[in-house]
């Protein structure tokens, strides 16, 4: 009667995810099927993480042979994901083995469809997907893209750096082991526990929003709150680690279905212009301001949400400015106090953000929501960051 | 910027639901691609729930052909699952279509593997499942089993009346719309609901349970408190509705993922020695019994749980007694305050009940069960409910 209330296995769409501590093993009969591997990484986290050496470990022991790829830069460029397929390509893969975190995984779903269909990221961008896609097995080392369960992948182009949100392709495999996002250090788990944040706020509260997905979006806000103050005393609280991995995963599930609206769109002409902006401080730094519009426009579904922070939260358009606070208090007792100003911004910056956000990224925000942006609004967000 | 946040597409592993008001039409393009229906229904509801005639105009628009085997019983027998499955290979049809509850669902599945793969219950009780399987789409008209949404079929021997579980098939498409459920009577209303609620508890105290199994019990649990007791003070408000077929679509979900445990083992026996029982009723009778044993081996997950219905239980193996009286008022609010004397059965019975569960559906309980299974157990669960 042993059980491990910590480890699933999940279809969803196109995706098995396999969720628990050395889960990796699992997934052996997926890996017999393939003889030859492309294993995709950034610099240095996989091996940090162990991830590496479970997986090397794991093909030798099927002596299936693999060609590794380490070059992949957080905010990754364009060209890195084109360059990325056509090694894959050149090399004859059968397989890509993503082993990071959202930059290596979104590289890996594009790099997976260039070297499946040929072009180049113009052809993806249009929509062109091949009708055989390879297999793509992402190792998650972070808990906040959700990428791991989600159709999405994010891009900067590298001339105009328009950073672009793809819906491009699910894994066909993840593997979400909380062991592996131990050695996140203490910023990066702030920042991506806050993306998964921002992930579940915006997807309950966008126009695609759906009654799955705030079942969803409630417990991962609950989650975070109630697990990442205690993770940020002891780095290594595996317990902790794993309710964070499984908050983020299931605010994926969130965005996959509903999207996510203005906090992010702003957030990725922000980090378009600033590659050194991580993204998860980005989203905290304009979503306070954003929760104001949405909690006026979407009392209701915000409040349910915010309640898991503050019961008090009325579902009540006047309670627009205690939501701003709450969300803003909350990441402010995580530490997080920065403003654009530490990046480089300036008042300076608003028209040139406004014509980027509004030109480029349109379609990232546009239907998804749930208020009519004007550039008054636009101002008043990105002032309240500054 | 409209919005419909009840209606919401989901694939989990083979199944895709759609769920929504009017949603049917999205199916569309998979109506397409057949030309030879087969229609399974029971005797009523079908056309009751007007669900029988979307359907029908729904294959007229595509000239599609279709044979209609309207027979199927509530807790059904083995013999009709292969008299159906019969029926659809010697006409040669292409899809099921199943309109109805889980008793129609469920032969469906059954009937679907048979056609397909031929020879009877036996081979596939055996394990036996075709490569390739007869498509099947689930309209479903109640919000109690899940089986839209999950891997199992309920049939009973028509011989030792052995009322089995079986891990069968996934649908290959479900339609969830809750006006098909306005139909439903008051007290298949109040039976079918608690069908999920035992889904949800008993998934998510099993040894099998997992944390994304906690979420969507403690979800479903919530909304059947909210929602079935003001239902039932108006069976045809839609959006309560909703709501229980969600919570149940959920609960679907959690067994799936994690099974029931002691509660339906028992339930099996009582109804399938008296088919006049319905199934929710029947888990209703043993249930709060149940959940007195389960929290006292399992208070933290019982606890939180059944914090939903009463905010002051505690997750201590002290408050079993509590537990069960919350469940129980819970459902004496629901006016469920039947015994199992009403439908006959008295102590002289437990030999039989002990010995039928003991010996034969063992497997439904054995390793999921939290705690050990005695004779002394039983007997005092059954006397519960007498």
């Amino acid at each position: 009667m042993s059980s491990e209330p910590d480890r699933f296995v999940l279809q969803y769409y196109d995706v098995k995810l396999f969720f628990g501590r050395k889960i990796l093993r699992e997934i052996k009969p997926f890996i017999q099927e393939y003889k030859r591997f492309g294993i995709l990484t950034g610099r240095s986290s996989a091996k940090i993480s162990g991830a590496y050496d479970d997986v090397i470990n794991l093909l030798r022991e099927f002596d299936a042979e693999y060609i590794v790829y380490d070059k992949i830069s957080p905010n990754p460029w364009v060209s890195e994901a084109e360059k990325a397929g056509e090694t894959l390509w050149r090399e004859g893969v059968e397989a890509v083995i993503a082993i990071g975190g959202g930059s290596v995984i979104d590289v890996a779903k594009v790099a997976s469809v260039i070297a499946s269909g040929g072009g180049g990221f113009k052809d993806v961008f249009r929509g062109r997907r091949p009708r055989n896609m390879m297999p793509l097995i992402a190792i998650n080392l972070t808990h906040g893209t959700g990428t791991e369960i989600d159709r999405y992948a994010v891009l900067t182009t590298d001339d105009t750096r328009e950073k672009h949100g793809l819906d491009i392709r699910y894994p066909t495999i993840s593997v979400d082991d909380p062991v592996y996002t131990i050695s996140l250090p203490k910023d990066h788990t702030i920042y991506t526990s806050l993306d998964a944040f921002y992930h579940a706020y915006e997807a309950a509260t966008s126009n695609y929003r759906n009654i799955f997905v705030e079942t969803l979006s409630r417990e991962a806000i609950f989650i975070i709150r109630e697990n990442l103050p205690v993770l940020l005393k002891d780095l290594s609280d595996i317990e902790r680690r794993a309710m964070l991995l499984y908050a983020s995963m299931i605010a994926g599930i969130a965005i996959d279905q509903s999207s996510t609206h203005l906090n992010h769109a702003i957030e990725h002409v922000l980090s378009g212009l600033e590659p050194r902006l991580p993204h998860g401080l980005g989203l905290a730094l304009t979503g306070p301001r954003v929760v104001y519009y949405t909690h006026k426009v979407r009392p209701i579904e915000s409040a349910r949400i915010l309640r898991t922070l503050d019961p008090n939260i009325k579902p009540l358009e006047e309670d627009a400015e205690k939501a701003m606070r709450i969300v803003k208090e909350f990441q402010e007792s995580l530490g997080v106090t920065q403003r654009l100003e530490d990046y480089g911004f300036s008042e300076n910056d608003f028209k040139k953000i406004y014509s980027y956000l509004t030109e480029r990224l349109r379609y990232l925000y546009e239907d998804s929501t749930p208020f009519q942006i004007s550039e008054d609004i636009i101002r008043d967000i990105i002032s309240s960051a500054l």
